[in-house]
């Protein structure tokens, strides 16, 4: 199991982490998705390390931006 | 058609726009409501006068606070 943590920017609610969170975690091979809305951290538990790509165009597909990486 | 524009606190984001807007036009009666996010105004059209505590209800159970009246 990996766990890495993304930076998101744009949440402002509990909705906005609603979105992310099912985005992130139909994600192939990802177990877990915490999202901290005060700080907008994801944290990703998945079986491998995971494709930056996939994850930005998740993310994206919920209306947010990954922030560098 | 009566028109009333009430004040709307806590509304940060779309997902909090369409919220607000599912439970207000579920009001008996109502047949068309605009929010506006950066005010927190909210219009609602309706065949008569409302009850603003059928509208403060509504707001409540999307989860954001009728301001003033």
């Amino acid at each position: 199991m990996v766990t890495t943590t993304y930076q998101v920017q744009g949440m402002t609610c509990g909705h906005c982490v609603s979105s992310v969170s099912a985005e992130v975690s139909a994600i192939k091979g990802v177990s877990d998705v915490r999202v901290d809305l005060a700080t907008g951290q994801v944290t990703v538990t998945s079986e491998s390390p995971l494709d930056i790509e996939i994850v930005r165009a998740a993310v994206d597909e919920a209306g947010y931006d990954l922030v560098g990486a």
